[in-house]
């Protein structure tokens, strides 16, 4: 797989959160590799209300790294 | 999508906790951008007791990234 | 809402406990604002195996913040 | 709720281990007042492998707790 | 229960990856105290994905633990 | 076993990433020893998309840890 990351450093917050989302999807992408079967998963999982809860909580764990990586940009 | 976070500081530990619950809101959004879906299924799973509590649980999680972030307010 | 969480400091370990309790159903309290709703649910969680260990979950991860806070009572 | 938590240090990690399974049943315990009915539950759950890593999932959660308030018994 | 954990620390990350392990299953074995009835259940949720997943999230969970008991091995 | 983990230090953010895969499929791999039931239940659950968040779940946990461990390729 080509880079993809090289830095969890960011300028802002925002910038982490959204790293933190890329990270998320990222351990989907390395399990399944095919972008077609994640585009038709994701139009499941997006109108289940535990599926989206369960996905944030991937979001927030890998937050969790990325802000402490960052010093919680203070 | 527009700025949304600046910073992780807040004033008051209240605050902080607000602050993890838009987190762990925006960890739906990003995924289910439609707000009149996330709204339909919002009914849905506060009247479900096991989705309140998952929901908690990610609200928790980012709950002690900011909790970290401003030193636990202490 | 009123303030309900001016600070993460307790005397005592047990306090620290009661207070991550509180915490996991604020957490759930914000998503569900019907006091009268959330009564109705928790009778049905209550006798379920599953959905209090869930809940048990989340008091632990609100402990994690809480104990760190308190720099574990030491 | 009498004393059952003053301290978070142990004098060994199994000790420590065990406080932390302590901690998860206080978690149910709080929310499922009534001892008989927790008993029965446990019948129920004790023989279903989910709830079985579920409940040690929370364990481990606590575990993080009480192994960091000990400096890790080093 | 004999003495089963006298200390976090290991010779190697692997050695600490076993230990997770190990303890993943200690937190099961506290409630099902019956090895023979655990053998039953290991041969349904080893077939099963989600089981299988979620077992190794507890691992992750003490990997976590042990890891910084040991200062990551460095 | 043979060695498999003899460091957690990694030269960049996304060989830690990798590793954090790995140590997931291992936390698997231990209970489920036979590959060919391994691969099996793969094709499964690559289609699943909540099985696959679970599975990228872990993947985040043990990224803490790796991250932790290379001081956030700081």
């Amino acid at each position: 797989m080509a880079d993809w990351l090289t830095s969890l450093q960011t300028d802002t917050p925002q910038q982490g959160f959204e790293l933190a989302l890329m990270l998320a999807r990222k351990g989907v992408a390395y399990t399944q590799t095919s972008a077609e079967v994640r585009e038709k998963l994701r139009s499941d999982y997006a109108e289940n209300a535990d599926s989206l809860t369960m996905a944030s909580h991937v979001v927030a764990t890998h937050f969790q790294t990325v802000a402490a990586a960052n010093n919680y940009w203070k």
